[in-house]
């Protein structure tokens, strides 16, 4: 798949909120890098590492409403804007999230993603 | 300045469609890439690249609304949304556009920007 075909196929996944089914457009080496590491590394790697954050998002997170938009896309690289509201399940806690990922592709997978929240 | 510094001082300049003001946040060796080159290299090299990139921008375009969103931000990275309704000055010919621009900051310059546009 060429990039935009990836970054298709993220949004309509994503929309789907169907997590586990987009871990087979990452490399095994992907790097997944948040903007916080919450007391650990911000950066993630391996595709088991990805697959470790997406069942911590999942058993965590009430979603409400997830919104995605684009994709964006250029060569490499494409941007898709994730707009979240969800309360976490212990402290019941609700909050928006608003923040994009920058993906970049090689050879058909995704090797690398960064998360950049929306700054108020 | 910082990232998220620079991030915001670009949301403001654009705002105000304040291009040539913007270019201070440069690095003199900027690498600046468009999705497709209009025929040439989709990539422009230098401070200098960038001012003819704007002069053209500037001379060639009306810009019926220009609208920006974010700045998102982390580590060394900002992503900005825009969305134009512009007319091309020759031809009239009116078009929306909607692209992401991606930037890389270092020593508080900007060294790289990548504009990716919205598919449809």
């Amino acid at each position: 798949m060429n990039t935009e075909e990836v970054a298709r196929k993220v949004v309509e996944l994503t929309r789907k909120q169907a997590w586990h089914d987009a871990l087979d457009l990452y490399d095994d080496d992907i790097v997944s890098v948040e903007a916080s590491g919450m007391g650990g590394s911000p950066e993630t790697r391996g595709k088991e590492g990805v697959r470790g954050k997406i069942d911590w998002w999942v058993n965590s997170m009430n979603v409400h409403s997830f919104d995605v938009q684009g994709p964006f896309v250029a060569h490499d690289r494409f941007v898709v804007l994730y707009d979240a509201d969800v309360s976490d399940k212990k402290t019941n806690q609700r909050h928006k999230m608003s923040e994009v990922g920058v993906y970049t592709v090689k050879d058909g997978k995704i090797v690398r993603e960064e998360f950049l929240p929306r700054v108020a």
